[in-house]
């Protein structure tokens, strides 16, 4: 009952930076999106393209959270985008705590919109809130058309799925159509976009989401 | 300090249990197999390819873990071998008193080989002990080549890598030199399979070597 109890107040100190958290971004006028998905169903890439996609419409700056190297934060200040990489050293998701200190070391003073990569992992980053008015579930079509049956939670909470590697659905078994019902099932308010960062389709639609999101927020 | 202190106490119970299944095991003549890797990689295809090139060398059974869904199960049961399905209900891992508790469940009494399908996540698996002789990483090429520079602690700990969906190579930017010299820079020792479940390409250079190693334990 002790461990019970200590999780309970670790979780509870966590929604509290949360809740800081998303006061400075209200202050700076910034939407916060937290950006989730398993290890290589392109999270980055999709930042990649979105940022693209908005043209400027947006400005956004990208907060990276992975286990270890900084291979994706190289990729987005390659973009030009100002970025911020967090490792975690072996922890499996980012929390608040993380996210209020990478806020201090980010440039964000020209930024409307912060994308915050979360650590690949289809379960762990969905206990931890990080004060962001958003959430982004990234899922990918080679992960299989089960995906949702198996790590329900994530699917639940998400505002939105970005189904990303469409352009692979002729070389593999994924129902397309049952996929969007499951998904449905477990979370009638999703939005879904099928989207392949390779030939850009379906990331115009995503985007004006995006857009259309933060002016309702 | 006190919550690490904690940490380590868990870890150590978990270790003592997984002590204990590893006896529970070889006083069976079981070959336990720790099969981790990301949501989608194809953990539960391998199984049923390792089982088909097999081909009653090495009798199988399986315990299959999920945090929800006896998908997987109803898979592996389909092809005729005994299958315990551990559902975690949100836990991102399993431990070795779920591996304890499935073999009380588990009719194990014709088998030589016990394969463990891990939680799909490339972080958390890695840290609990559960008792199994070799510890194997299903990585697949849609996940990316640079998939060992941000899960390093998986890759090293891992005593082969089984590389699935190389059917795909053809349609997506994937260096398996450069994939190889990473792994191997990371960890000398692991063996790369790889693999295609769909075609069936490299299933049995892997069975090989299992059966390899089974023989050396």
């Amino acid at each position: 009952m002790a461990q019970i109890e200590i999780g309970k107040k670790i979780l509870s100190t966590n929604d509290q930076v949360a809740l800081q958290v998303r006061e400075v971004l209200d202050q700076q006028g910034l939407f916060g999106l937290n950006l989730m998905g398993s290890p290589g169903a392109g999270k980055t890439s999709v930042i990649l393209a979105t940022v693209a996609a908005l043209d400027g419409a947006l400005k956004t700056a990208v907060i990276e959270g992975d286990i270890a190297s900084r291979v994706d934060a190289d990729k987005v200040a390659a973009a030009g985008v100002p970025v911020y990489q967090i490792n975690t050293g072996g922890m499996c998701h980012l929390d608040a705590p993380m996210i209020q200190k990478a806020l201090a070391h980010l440039d964000t003073s020209e930024a409307d919109l912060l994308i915050i990569e979360n650590v690949g992992n289809l379960v762990c980053p969905n206990a931890f809130l990080l004060g962001a008015h958003c959430r982004v579930l990234v899922a990918s079509v080679p992960e299989g058309d089960d995906k949702p049956y198996k790590y329900p939670a994530m699917f639940q909470d998400t505002n939105a799925v970005v189904l990303n590697k469409i352009d692979l659905l002729p070389y593999i078994d994924f129902d397309l159509d049952a996929y969007r019902r499951l998904v449905l099932s477990l979370n009638p308010d999703a939005a879904l976009f099928p989207v392949s960062c390779k030939t850009g389709e379906g990331i115009q639609e995503w985007a004006d989401w995006l857009l259309e999101t933060k002016a309702h927020e």
